[in-house]
């Protein structure tokens, strides 16, 4: 099993891999098989290469998401539960919210699911 | 479905009756088939009768329990995920840690799953 060190380091190379705008880093930290479900009641996507496509298309909408963890971040055995604080520019403006994500991992502290907590009705402007 | 407002009012009222010690209105909260894993990788409790046993068991250890949401406060679907502070008296001292639960619900808004993000590393004396 992972340690929660290795996982502790997944979830921050997460968020640092997001905000860097650099899609192979952040791609690399999920299992082949992962699974996402982002947010909660959309469409599961299966497998790493249809993540790479919720990628993109995120990034269709929005060029530049900055994801800061802000807390709390849990890890317990092969899981993580972490809430984090979005800014995501659209057009000339920037929207935000606060967002927790829930994550297992793989024995090499992959990411095997994950599945978002936030709604677009939680999305404010940012003055 | 029950509604976000319904959730949200479930999730606050599980707060409220924690730290009021109401084990009548905390238990009426939950679904008569509902289970618990408190925490991550722990037995899971199954129905109304075996969730009572745990809070008796939790409070064979600690006889008062302070929990106060701290965000984020998320609810999407019929699940909700959410911090808190919980604070526990251990003798004459008080234990503190930064939780998330994340529960999902029945059509009534009652609990039917509750799963809580935590360790005992996590818990820190409060001077």
């Amino acid at each position: 099993m992972a340690t929660t060190d290795q996982i502790r380091s997944t979830v921050e190379a997460y968020a640092k891999a997001m905000t860097a705008n650099d899609r192979e880093a952040w791609l690399g930290l999920f299992a082949e098989t992962a699974t996402v479900e982002d947010p909660i009641g959309s469409d599961v996507r299966v497998g790493r290469e249809s993540v790479g496509e919720f990628w993109d298309f995120v990034h269709s909408l929005t060029p530049q998401i900055d994801m800061e963890i802000t807390g709390p971040l849990k890890v317990v055995e092969h899981e993580a539960a972490f809430g984090f604080t979005l800014t995501a520019s659209v057009g000339d403006a920037k929207m935000r919210s606060q967002i927790i994500d829930v994550m297992t991992f793989d024995d090499d502290a992959r990411i095997r699911t994950m599945r978002a907590y936030w709604t677009m009705a939680d999305m404010q402007p940012v003055d």
